[in-house]
């Protein structure tokens, strides 16, 4: 990116850095910014106090005016404006060029980055850039004469729409996987790259096996070949990293890394490399802000036995007096450090943990190559951070009831504008976000919302677009599923409303829908039992009709951090991680009829040590969401008499709980919405 | 073994022999004889048909007088009389002793034999000779000073009764897993040794981690240490080896292999390497005696992309005319060939693949030492074996009609007779094993009964002994769990029986058993639904009451096969494994009050299309075994309407069905046994 200061702009720039005692100069500054424009807008001026603090007006002025002019010129490659500049077909050409220019005859682009998470910075989005699909789960394959496009069935018609078709084939990630693909397009002796910086162990096996079976090779490649050709790649991202306080975090990050230290050693393992930043957020108490909806710090790590963590994570990112939270026992070290650190502990002969699953190829090729021992298991911190601890879940109850508030402040104040037919999907939507913006500890939405009318309700992953929008019309279902991030806990809830009168199949599928999500919430099952083994509960009512959804019934949440996070998870893919006390999960069983409706209710629940006379030791849920369910859309007699007093105590409580905390129009709503449902 | 014949007894039989057209001489006879005794007794007189066929009456009396004669010396060192021959610490130390003499310092005996199977014939019942355990699951670690065995919950008190606890630590597989307890015991620099043959590569790998946390060296060894210190280790059995019809099979084998076969060209696979009998028995048409309860020809096979096989099995096993019915495509080899050919295979250059769940560790040491090609996939066979075809479903359904009237003839017997107060459990078993035998196709029990009475009920795995066994007394339930061999099908059926007035807390856990019985019966599921998604159904009624059961819910069911069969199940166990039309499990949820009482409700069921309506291909159950459910034992008030219109169609279906097929008295008992239950 060219310099956006004149000369004697920056003359004064470094005059008022000086003045300020900041460490950095202009040309400094610039790139700082950079990275700030590659994090989520949702920062602000967040980052201000990376530069100096405190912040002098005149400084903080001339660095949003910077901020804003750099900006102006910024591409981060994503935007459908951006392919003007570049076209796709240029693209894949450069790619191409690059690739012959090494002898190479195909190179594998995923969706992922270097942490193999949910979400991609705007550096890591290459998939976006190469192809123009923006879904959050495909992968691309280039070779010398065709490319082709996997995405999964959520992102089919997507898919579709963003790519051109011309050159990439467009396949069903699941049904036609690219593993079978490759067997079938490779030519013998041919050679198929990857960046093992972006696949996992796992995945780099599966492309084995098939490329073996063509007779060609795969091979992994130091330098991405597609960063090469990509002009302006954004750089990584610059957000504040800050301390998460003991109040939330409810044990310090000394203990934990003691804790864990004390369990590598029992298990004669000398260190456990950490390549997710969620782990590293929750084991050193620290939050970011590098992606969008989830406070992660961008980083690596390497706890060792003794308690002790290098942390390799770029220093312009830590708040001043960080250091003071970390202790002396944590060393801050550039990423670049990571390849060399591995070198020095593979030197001493001691077992190395890394995760298969979730780890980048890249350090177990950097472990192998040195002769380390590698122990392969899963991440550490998975599992404690799964199982929140008394102040996590108290925390997690408050956020709930200040986020049940906002949505019933929301609710009904769409009863009231709804009749009126001229709301549509992303006015609603800001509506409920401004609502939430009001709750203390508030700091971002969990994900970007999908705000459904009509037909795009039964749209999976929908996100409304101006272009994409409808109006809530009477006759119709609208789904709105939301959450937000509270420094006390995150939320994820879906609810799903009747505009107008719902027609007797629409009546009969959400009580249906209803009936799966109150057999979790009363499961009561025995210590041991994983999700996969109550995933059926949510689905019965359904399975009995011939009817399904395509989606899993629960995820794990984090605490102020990850909306999905695992190890735990309740679906139907085979999982055997038991359900323990203080996991979260969402319950949000659904039903989608394409082009028309759809219908999904979902409340997050945590895990609770079930009471009541037992031979065994026996679990159950708490339901965490507060926000009455919509009583319109229920048939009464499909629901039996358990179930119909599961959903009057669950109102009642909504109605008890979130009272006081409304206004006294919404409080009225509030009462009729909760009024118990008669017996049969 | 020593020679049981004199001189002139073996001339008179070398003389019988050759007037017979045997191909034998009598030296051959009695090392035939050392297989036959080590085969079940079930086999009967029916491997004369190896010696001479037809064969004279003079001949098959010799044969059989020398067999009498062989039997009575005949010793295979698990009969616990055999111990007073050899104690238990003579053998402790004599596997001792040849282990210091390899410069070993320990050894692992597992259950399992090479087959990795459920039955394992007596010359590889080392853990059983080794410590007197004689459990279907377990395993035993020898070190210097010190040994221990390891038992899971079904056989803690099985082993505390059998094993010296002197010489043995107990220790429980699951909760104390061998791995942990290697890893502190074991010293630095000391060397474990196992034998490939007993252990698939998945469990070496186990192995492998621990013993390296401990410092230590995990070594295969080539020569098993405790076979060369077993004095009269029974022969290989010898049962013979005949063609299972395709009236029967539903397919012929040259369909199967030429099936098969096409499907590893087209995964690029040069061969497969079978390892498990009952996938030879099934890809070949064949059945054999090689073991209790189930008909497996021991032996390996290695099946080629052309549909050409090399079955590794000893010849005497075959009966006269089965190369005719095996064909040209099948080349019998002597099992001690499969190695050889295992190179010859890798020296071609190709993937062979091997399953490294089910083979044993040396069929990959040996490949990989020939730098074959490995391709590490579960046995072809599995899959289609459990999806029963036209045939097979028929033939099940058949075999189930004359089960069901033999158990319900028993039934009405039991009705009669128990009252009298001095029946016991092994007469009977006896009584209904004597039902069955009348039954057309009849071979063999698909294992042993299981009859408990009283508090043996609450026994999962119990066998009843003379020294164990109970009366059936009023006031307890008798538990009856067995099955059958016929050639058209295999049955496995378990019944509770109140004798006497059962109490209310009996007949409250017998219906919740009962709910997740029907649970299950009534399940509809879409295509691609696992076990494991559905095992939950059956526990949920207990699981509401804080009450389980510690075993699976279903297993996979064989054609006139494994009585246990894979690769589906029904259990909390996560298994991605579909469960696909034509597949049979059992339902078969319980409950267990130790001390007390066992309940067990199972059924046979096949996996269905489900018709009527529905957006999604439905599946379902068809309830295959038919035997009244003791309507005594049920609380009405405890079933909901679709639960009590379950239990009167099924009972109507018994009765209409198994009326004909039984006597008067007991069609009287069958009327009442299966009077509709009323409306609530």
């Amino acid at each position: 990116m060219s310099s956006s200061v004149t000369q004697p702009g920056r003359d004064e720039l470094a005059r008022l850095l000086a003045g300020a005692g900041s460490a950095y100069d202009p040309e400094g500054v610039e790139a700082l910014i950079e990275g700030v424009l590659a994090a989520p807008a949702e920062i602000g001026t967040g980052w201000h106090v990376l530069v100096a603090d405190p912040m002098p007006q005149a400084l903080a002025d001339r660095l949003e005016a910077l901020r804003a002019a750099m900006a102006a010129g910024y591409h981060n490659g994503l935007a459908a404006d951006d392919f003007a500049r570049l076209p796709r077909s240029e693209r894949l050409a450069r790619l191409r060029k690059e690739l012959r220019s090494r002898g190479l005859d195909g190179f594998i682009v995923p969706r992922a980055d270097e942490h193999q998470g949910e979400y991609v910075p705007p550096r890591g989005q290459r998939l976006a850039w190469l192809t123009g699909f923006t879904g959050s789960a495909g992968l691309a394959i280039v070779l010398r004469d065709r490319a082709a496009l996997f995405v999964d069935g959520r992102y089919t018609l997507q898919a579709a729409a963003q790519v051109d078709t011309g050159s990439f084939e467009l396949h069903h990630l699941i049904e036609e996987p690219p593993a079978q693909w490759l067997a079938t397009v490779l030519k013998n002796g041919e050679v198929l790259a990857y960046d093992p910086w972006l696949h996992t162990p796992h995945e780099v096996e599966r492309f084995h096996t098939a490329v073996e079976k063509a007779g060609a090779v795969l091979r992994g490649v130091a330098d991405n070949p597609l960063d090469r050709v990509w002009p302006d790649q954004p750089a990584e991202p610059v957000a504040p990293v800050v301390p998460h306080p003991e109040q939330f975090a409810g044990e310090s990050a000394e203990s934990k890394r003691t804790r864990l230290g004390r369990a590598l050693q029992q298990e004669g393992i000398a260190a456990v490399v950490l390549t997710m930043p969620e782990s590293i957020a929750w084991l050193l108490n620290i939050r970011g802000g590098d992606v969008p909806h989830t406070p992660l710090p961008l980083s690596f790590a390497i706890l060792r036995q003794d308690g002790t963590v290098m942390l390799f994570i770029d220093r312009r990112k830590l708040v001043p007096g960080i250091e003071r939270h970390l202790g002396n026992a944590v060393t801050v070290m550039p990423p670049e450090q990571l390849g060399p650190a591995l070198d020095e502990l593979a030197a001493e002969g001691d077992r190395i943990q890394v995760d298969p699953a979730t780890a980048a190829s890249w350090v177990f090729d950097r472990l192998v190559e040195v002769g380390a021992k590698i122990h392969r298991a899963a991440d550490p911190c998975l599992l404690p951070k799964a199982c929140k601890n008394a102040a996590e879940i108290d925390g997690t109850r408050a956020a709930h009831r200040r986020d049940g508030a906002a949505l019933t402040r929301f609710l009904a104040w769409l009863a009231r504008e709804a009749p009126n037919g001229r709301l549509s999907e992303i006015p609603a939507s800001d509506r409920l976000e401004a609502f939430r913006r009001e709750g203390e500890y508030f700091r971002d939405l969990s994900f970007p919302t999908i705000s459904g009318a009509g037909s795009n309700g039964a749209i999976v992953h929908y996100r409304a677009m101006p272009e994409t929008e409808k109006r809530l019309e009477p006759g119709t279902l609208y789904l709105l599923d939301s959450g937000a991030q509270y420094l006390d806990g995150t939320t994820d809830v879906t609810r799903t409303i009747a505009v107008g009168e719902p027609s007797a199949e629409m009546r009969d599928r959400f009580t249906r829908v209803l009936k799966g999500h109150i057999a979790l919430a009363l499961a009561r099952f025995p210590r041991g039992t994983s999700g996969t083994q109550l995933d059926g509960f949510a689905r019965r009512a359904l399975w009995q009709e011939g009817l399904d959804y395509d989606h899993g019934t629960g995820h794990g949440v984090g605490s102020y951090l990850g909306v999905h996070e695992g190890p735990q998870r309740i679906s139907k893919a085979a999982n055997a991680q038991p359900l323990l006390p203080g996991m979260i999960v969402s319950n949000e069983p659904g039903y989608y009829k394409t082009g028309a409706y759809g219908i999904r209710i979902e409340n997050l629940v945590l895990v609770q040590p079930s009471d009541g006379s037992a031979e065994r030791e026996m679990l159950g849920f708490e339901t965490l969401t507060l926000a009455p369910i919509d009583r319109n859309l229920i048939q009464p007699s499909l629901l039996d008499e358990d179930e119909i007093a599961w959903l009057n105590a669950y109102h009642s409580r909504v109605r008890q709980t979130l009272t006081p905390l409304v206004d006294p129009d919404t409080a009225r709503w509030l009462a009729a919405a909760t009024e118990p449902i008669g017996p049969l």
